[in-house]
């Protein structure tokens, strides 16, 4: 005997999702099981109603409510200044710190030569149109230290090397509250390298 | 700025899925965003019919798509042994050892004095019935090995002591691929206790 249909149909998809595989898929559909049936329907319209509820930010490509978003509708950020980064949440990572009050620019992903992904798929042309347009002074790539990170910051730097536009990167070093011992080389050497004057 | 609301609304659902926290929960939402719309269409089907499509065989009280299941509908099974499980999925474990050919009851869960689960909240009653009503002979009580699983199970053998039915449990032991080494305590001293003559 194998699962009721609806069941296993269920799991299949649940299996699909990031990280999850039929077991996990399966304690899912057990656990939806046990809610009572309006949750249940409510739970659908949600995922049905997903993709109309959201639009893209013509202006900075983030996943929004409005068009433009509300970080690009604010006149009070800076606009001589743009922070360039991989997906919509992590922008939100960084605005969550506070600690910036300029424009996004969301690429929709980084180049990676062994996924096969080029910057033709990215949003680097909307990326070069928009710093043409505003005159902006200042980008910051904000991309994960990672191959595809680095491929993708040199790759942006190089375009636009010769238009007088400081291009920054987010610093490398320790994470806070991490135990030196464990930090790996490069980490520790990338700390090194930009020490910091106290 | 925070996540659209309809966003938002779905990471709240999907925390409250088993080992599902926040983060997770915002990784399905954006791997959903990345699905064609018919896709999302499809899962939110499927979730809103899940509780419709899905039924509980009178008999052993397994999720079925039929009623009695098709188990308990199969003349071919040997009708004088029960083996009793905590749930639908621990059923589904056992069928697909394929080393077992009698009917199934399902308790609905295991007496759990931490969290206040009570043998009336479990399908004790309708055991009772089933078992006083079919002639039975032999009871397996395959439950888990921990505190619930064994508690439940003396629970169980006690009603039937006297009943002249023979009542049997899954064998403890070492599991098959284990590495003695990392045995815990209680395992290795069942797995003693239990020994086999080869």
């Amino acid at each position: 005997m194998k699962f009721p249909l609806a069941i296993q149909k269920l799991i299949d998809q649940f299996s699909q999702f990031p990280t999850v595989g039929p077991k996990t898929a399966e304690r899912y559909i057990f656990y939806l099981l046990k809610q009572p049936a309006e949750n249940l329907q409510k739970l659908a319209q949600l995922i049905a109603e997903l993709k109309e509820k959201t639009i893209i930010c013509s202006q900075c490509l983030a996943i929004s409510e409005t068009n433009p978003c509300l970080i690009c509708a604010d006149k009070n950020r800076s606009q001589g200044i743009i922070c360039v980064v991989g997906n919509t949440q992590d922008m939100l990572m960084i605005e969550a710190t506070k600690q910036y009050n300029g424009l996004y620019f969301i690429l929709g992903g980084l180049i990676d030569t062994i996924n096969d992904i080029k910057p033709d798929q990215l949003n680097i042309k909307q990326l070069v149109a928009k710093i043409n347009h505003k005159g902006i002074k200042e980008i910051i790539l904000a991309l994960s230290p990672t191959v595809e990170g680095e491929t993708t910051a040199m790759y942006i730097a190089k375009l636009f090397k010769d238009k007088n536009i400081k291009i920054t990167r987010l610093a490398r070093g320790l994470p806070t509250g991490s135990n030196l011992e464990y930090a790996d080389e490069m980490t520790l050497s990338n700390a090194l390298k930009y020490r910091n004057e106290l």
